[in-house]
């Protein structure tokens, strides 16, 4: 038979089994910590409608949304998880609470040009608190509190998470009578990291067309740097000129104030009035993410608040905050850097049993007993010599593999080696079993990532 | 604006907070169970080349599937997690080791007519043990020790696991000359339970063209019935009659003789001679699994021995046995026979805290701590009368309220309302936390799935 060479499209993930065991911790962490903070899952259509998924239309996404048609049905795959928590937010929404807290981790759909790093199919993990009408100011103080023990249970600690508040950017360019021309300014102010002062002053000018007062004026604003403290004096002294200026100073502190009650320590934290967030989409607290060793990542985590979800949907005002992480992305570049800790287990069984008997009542009597204390067992029965046995056994990193024979299961003991330190134990089960715990319990001990 | 009018499309599950929490468990618990057997979690694109993954060509499911241009490409959402998993197998050959463990739970697609409780989007919840050449009968033996266990996990207790073998079906066949016509047989036998004996027998003869002495037969055999014991005793009458016969009928014997060392009880097993399992695909054990109070589910779980995973792909024999459970049907039936348990926590969070001072830093350490110690735990911050709050507890079925005003900050305790039992405690922080801690475990003793 003629046979079809099969291949995997590309810019699709697709890990081999180790890796996608650490791609799983991480989402079971994820999972956890969004959880802790009374974040419920949700579950979307991968599919809707095109007209539903595409209400808002146009901007660059549309070019990249892979759109087809079923029958009748003009259909198109979800291209981040914010327009679909839009739509059910707006749909279902006599039957929510509000404060609404959900997260979703799932993949997304963007034809993008296929490039190194770059994905088609993506894990976005958001989280977003969604108001009926109004949202208090301490939920955006809170989402530092969530990226700081995100990143920490994932092992990371030399990361910063950079604040700004937008109502601060507009009040200020309103004083500068710039008002109407804050997101073009903004747009080109969030290139700063890549260009540097020097031209983005240039590119105020000649494309915004600001008068070189007003272009030194918001260099001389966006440098503001320091502590926290100190940027926040600093900004004090602009206060009283605009109101949208001092609410947004107002948000600011409150932010910073409740930092250490929220358990995040200063060095993970800065205010950074250089930060926009590139869409129009936010009006208040935004925020972004660094590894400090690696800046040229950009971005791990972002979002900020928004004033109306799904106005595209419903006359109802609901005023939210979120933060997304580009999953697969991370998990990529992280892997790129070595950072993913490779002394945690990746096989898929803690406990490989190897019988050494014709008959197999006692290997698999004994698999039993060690699934039912929780160890993930394998069984092996395949007719093989016990070299290829045991290649198996070391291919697969499996951290103890027990025999059986025929002399063990007369002297009622258990033989087991530990494949890391390659030492041998024969004791009863109970005290095999005790071991293979503790033993897994060390191993089990590190953090997905690793820095170094 | 005119505001578009939010959907979800027809076929597509989207579950409300509270069920969605049942069908993380439920997921959770496939997770654990599927890992406890020594699978690996797989993940694979939801979208794959057409022609890789219709290689196979033609068939029923060939018009169902969402099929689509992007730019050259012609893509195609998966429709099942067996192909890919051929793919996969084939593609990552020399990185796999064998036997290869894998599980996947993912959503897969398929554009049938929509009608009530039938799905475009559902999950698939499978796994497979792929050998390399060969595959040893034992790990057919296994595959009901892990129905079971997932089952039984699940809080299922009045379910059976049915059995047969195809190469008993074969040989059988063979011995009355019918071995060209064993396909249309079986699948006329597999009419059974929906037709009737009688039934079964005119098509025997009217469509398969079998003789009345043939039909007969077949009838008597398939009528074998009893404990597996006097299944076997009975199988034993036709051996040494045709060697297919033989081999299956021993493969038959070592899955029944190793049950009780894999933890299976005699009554959630049974040996049914009337599956065939429709597809010619499956050559070996054959599994369906159904509830003993719902026949009219059909089986939630089934399988079978398959002996050439990837022949479209590769030359290479890969053998395999593997089960798949539909998940969301499975969910939806649950929930239709309200069989999912009401008593087990659905709300975002275990604990809302409503703090009764201005200045929240104490509520919020008081938040930071109890995440701290892993209770989930949200802040509720809007301004809102206390009835709106307490009504928004209610509402999401929080199962503890805790307040927070200065005379408590001043005592230095914390005030508490177990929201189940209405019981009110003010007590210091450690001994709510142990009461919260002991209240929570026992809330989540029950399991997913109730029996009525």
């Amino acid at each position: 038979m003629a046979k079809m060479t099969p291949r995997t499209l590309s810019g699709f993930m697709e890990l081999l089994p180790a890796p996608q065991q650490q791609m799983e911790r991480m989402m079971e962490i994820l999972r956890k910590t969004y959880s802790l903070y009374g974040f419920t899952p949700l579950d979307t259509p991968v599919i809707e409608a095109s007209e539903v998924l595409l209400a808002k239309g146009g901007g660059e996404t549309e070019k990249q949304i892979y759109r087809f048609s079923k029958g009748d049905a003009d259909l198109s795959l979800r291209f981040d998880l914010t327009v679909p928590l839009a739509k059910y937010v707006a749909l279902h929404y006599n039957d929510l609470s509000f404060p609404f807290r959900r997260y979703q981790i799932g993949k997304v759909y963007r034809g993008e040009r296929a490039q190194r790093g770059r994905f088609r199919e993506f894990y976005q993990a958001d989280i977003d608190i969604i108001g009926d009408g109004k949202l208090d100011i301490t939920n955006e103080a809170e989402i530092p509190a969530i990226i700081y023990q995100t990143f920490t249970a994932l092992g990371l600690k030399r990361f910063q998470i950079r604040v700004n508040n937008r109502k601060i950017l507009n009040g200020f360019y309103a004083m500068l009578g710039l008002t109407e021309k804050s997101g073009d300014i903004m747009r080109t102010v969030d290139k700063l990291d890549k260009i540097g002062a020097e031209k983005v002053g240039a590119l105020l000018k000649e494309e915004c067309g600001l008068t070189c007062q007003q272009a030194e004026e918001i260099l001389t604003f966006i440098a503001i740097t320091g502590s926290n403290e100190q940027v926040l004096a600093a900004l004090q002294g602009y206060a009283g000129r605009h109101e949208t200026f001092d609410t947004g100073l107002a948000e600011l502190n409150t932010v910073v104030r409740y930092l250490s009650a929220f358990g995040v320590p200063e060095e993970n934290f800065a205010v950074d009035l250089t930060i926009a967030r590139g869409l129009d989409y936010y009006t208040g607290t935004v925020y972004e993410t660094t590894l400090l060793d690696h800046p040229e990542i950009g971005s791990v985590c972002s979002g900020g608040r928004y004033d109306n979800l799904a106005e595209y949907y419903t006359d109802k005002q609901l005023p939210g905050v979120g933060i997304s992480i580009g999953l697969t992305r991370l998990f990529y570049v992280l892997g790129e850097q070595q950072m993913l800790n490779p002394q945690l287990p990746t096989a898929p069984a803690d406990v490989l049993i190897l019988p050494m008997t014709e008959d197999l009542s006692a290997a698999i009597s004994l698999a039993t007993q060690l699934r039912a204390a929780g160890i993930k067992t394998q069984l092996y029965t395949e007719q093989k010599k016990f070299k290829a046995k045991m290649n198996y056994a070391d291919k697969l990193s499996v951290p103890y593999v027990v025999f059986l024979g025929e002399d063990e299961i007369a002297a009622g003991v258990v033989a087991c080696k530990d494949m890391a330190s390659g030492q041998q134990t024969k004791l009863p089960f109970a005290e095999t079993l005790a071991l293979i715990q503790e033993g897994l319990t060390q191993r089990n001990q590190g953090t997905v990532i690793l820095e170094k």
